[in-house]
């Protein structure tokens, strides 16, 4: 097992890259971006071109994935050979198409023309790197790291060492491809395939079978697979997920082989050793990773954390939980009177301009303040109440600007509640000029009913908490806005406003 | 196939539950919190415990999924017998133990007493419909659903057709299930296992492997899926990310059975007419699933919306992501002075103070617009500026309350550069009085340069520029905000501010 503390991450200055295709390409973006320069030798007449696509794609992941200054990105230069690709870089990555005798050949060369010491890698998908090193002058430097598409955004790369590879070289690469972020994961002995793609192939065999025979189509497979336990595998494995050694112990002997579907092929025997090896194991996974709550709890959060990042997308199983979710909006129950939002109306102010000619900003949350306070009088929380019973305060805002506000300028504000329960009232504001169908702005706030002394959270009174659910019913017709729960995001190149 | 507008979403009153344990119970929890009525037959004397235990766990996590009001909540009712579960109900929901036997028995006297034309379902992970139905005495009401865990949280219920059953039961069923948020999917033949667990099982059975040849441990298993393909299987799906029958064809040939890890099992014949099968599936795939952008950057948007969503809670491949953040600030070019947030006195007047007899919720956004200004002072921003090259505009603010202001108290703002390019500028201000270590308010600002005629985004002119990215850098350096990013959440049950 690699000890992962034992190289500090290091930022190569240069790595040469053997090959730019969907692999190679992928590497190029991923280094680039993260400010090392690369070196790139492919005979391919189209290769650069190639390659600035796949920066462009990865650009514009990473420009969404991350709000972190990004360093400088790298240089790209294209060379003519196998020596100036190695030359003067901190390591070498092969990705070469996938044939035993062309790769051999471009990592022999390599070897010979490369500074002792120098990590050669090989993006192989399958060969065992003591094929791929056999030819080599300096073996001892060689090793497989093998990545996944797209290699810019997927963070696993797995390391496998041939019978001549030197051991200090995997610590040298996994600090390597942990400073461009990747999870390396050192593969304990040559298998054909590794790890990832061999379990993927067995994946892809059984789904060739069920085309084969009629059972599913192609759409059918990714469905029954992403509709349920890939998202559990993608959250949280399904080892971890079974907690220690005595759930995963009861796991296989209750699943293993029991099945009629897989007595179809070739099994390992499930006898007291394996099942005992299996659950120290899992033990040992559990205490690597120790979790502040239950893996179940863990489990579910990581589900949750998915299935809304999925709803962001409006896709797959995210679409089916907004599906759900309008469902539950269609089926509240029926107003018996129209309800629509509750109404503010205020002028803004000559005194609320800024030095920009327009509404100042703080101009909007003392809108959304006085929306507040339409809701709270409506929901019968008066100056005794306030005193005697409790308030709310919110405790969060999100403000956008979509337009500006000028002196002078007559404006509605429409409120609608989003949620309450007997604490929290999450309230959705939309500010708009008279007569304008668009809203110069809108505030999203969540607020607490405190307690009058204590200042702390305390439950609303009964008799607002029915009129505050009540509202809540009624406006559960209206449509949802739809920032809600957004964060801060990165904005188009324009915007007005505030 | 179904078609998926046969039936509207239709929710039950009541469902009957057979069986209460670890599925049972969570269609238990996802039907009542759905607002459906649930009778529930389970012999054993612990049931009701567990399942209310199991209704906890979804109440959190649909809390935490969800701010659209739920329905109230369906009635728990324990039953004696089968007969008072079937009793009345919408639906049959059979979990019991996976014998054959058993479910044969409970099946038959479900159909004994119940209402003809009532579909009683199973939630078997793997024994065809005709076997189960075998012995019922209305077999064309019975139909295989089959879940998974959890199964109050993913999505996927794999229907099945035995010989017997009538096809307007899968309707029927189909649409029951959509309303509680479920993804039906009509398994199209009787197969030993349905898809998705055949699937996982060809998985298991390889990973037992590679454990049974101490190839890799579960956790190298469980990490080698979950840091590679788990999430672009989830995200997108595989074929789906092929995009088409030329991908398709294109890939089979390239991969299938092509390496030597494949060679191990029996295997299906790739064929001319296999290809074209796979080719005609993947095309209608594309066109029954029409995206607005390529599939590619399909897939680069979902998987970066999963990394973040893992990102928020701090696991595996999101760990990765944050691991990797932290170093690029780490590594940015070291400040050649001491470069702290930049600072804004204040001293809040009475007039700022609103009915709570605290500073009101508008102040906190008025001390975010001074600490901007100075900012933009800091950058060489001034009066000139501002009239001919332009100015910042607020597109967003997320404002976070974490205690109370008073009139007199004398307020420091620290602001922090998060980030900034040629248009945009994102800040982030931690409000707090003076000598607390501990901000009142803390907000988030993305601001947009804008054009002073045209109010439109334009670039910030050079010399700006370069003072703002040097002001960056330096900020690199400084801990980076907890909340950066975050859209408004359901805060726990303790609150003051604002």
């Amino acid at each position: 097992m690699l000890d992962k503390s034992s190289l500090p991450e290091t930022l190569p200055r240069a790595i040469g890259l053997l090959g730019g295709g969907v692999i190679g390409g992928g590497w190029a973006a991923r280094f680039l971006l993260n400010g090392v320069d690369v070196r790139l030798y492919d005979p391919a007449s189209n290769a650069v071109e190639y390659v600035n696509k796949m920066l462009a794609k990865a650009r514009r992941a990473y420009q969404r994935m991350t709000l972190v200054p990004l360093p400088p990105e790298g240089m790209l230069t294209v060379v003519d050979s196998v020596a100036e690709a190695v030359h003067g870089v901190d390591l070498v990555q092969e990705s070469a198409p996938e044939r035993l005798e062309l790769k051999q050949k471009l990592l022999a060369s390599a070897s010979r023309v490369a500074e002792p010491g120098l990590p050669i890698c090989s993006s192989t998908s399958g060969f065992r790197p003591s094929m791929l090193q056999a030819e080599m002058d300096h073996p001892e430097s060689f090793l497989v790291a093998h990545p996944f598409q797209p290699v810019y955004l997927l963070p696993l790369v797995e390391l496998c060492a041939g019978q001549h590879t030197a051991s200090e070289m995997l610590d040298r690469a996994a600090a390597i491809y942990r400073s461009i972020g990747m999870h390396p994961l050192v593969v304990r002995k040559e298998v054909d395939g590794f790890l990832a793609n061999r379990l993927g192939e067995a994946l892809n065999r059984e789904s060739l079978w069920l085309v084969h025979d009629d059972a599913a189509t192609l759409q059918e497979i990714d469905d029954a697979i992403r509709y349920s336990w890939a998202l559990r595998r993608a959250a949280i494995g399904s080892y971890r997920a079974a907690d220690g050694g005595k759930g995963i112990r009861q796991a296989i002997e209750q699943w293993a082989f029991k099945w009629p579907w897989s007595k179809l092929t070739d099994k390992p025997d499930i006898n007291a050793a394996f099942l005992d090896k299996a659950a120290a194991q899992a033990d040992a996974l559990v205490k690597a990773d120790p979790l502040d709550i239950s893996a179940e709890q863990k489990r579910d959060d990581l589900l949750v954390a998915l299935l809304q990042a999925l709803r962001s997308q409006g896709y797959g199983p995210g679409e089916t939980l907004a599906r759900w979710e309008r469902g539950l909006l269609v089926r509240a129950p029926q107003p018996t009177q129209g309800a629509g939002p509750l109404r503010t109306l205020r002028e803004i102010p000559s005194n609320w301009v800024d030095g920009n000619g327009h509404a100042a900003e703080s101009t909007y949350l003392q809108l959304c303040s006085e929306a507040t306070g339409t809701v709270t009088r409506h929901i019968d929380i008066d100056g005794e109440y306030r005193s005697k019973s409790g308030t709310y305060f919110t405790v969060e805002t999100h403000l956008t600007h979509l337009g500006e506000l000028h002196a002078g300028d007559r404006v509605q504000v429409l409120t609608q509640v989003l949620g309450a329960d007997e604490k929290r009232l999450h309230l959705f504001h939309s500010i708009a000029r008279e007569g304008d169908e668009r809203p110069a702005a809108t505030g999203e706030q969540m607020l607490i009913h405190v307690d009058p002394i204590s200042r702390r959270s305390a439950p609303v009174r009964e008799h607002v908490r029915e009129r505050l659910l009540e509202l809540a019913r009624l406006h559960a017709h209206l449509p949802r806005p739809e920032r809600v729960g957004a964060g801060i995001r990165l904005p188009p190149s324009k915007g007005t406003g505030g």
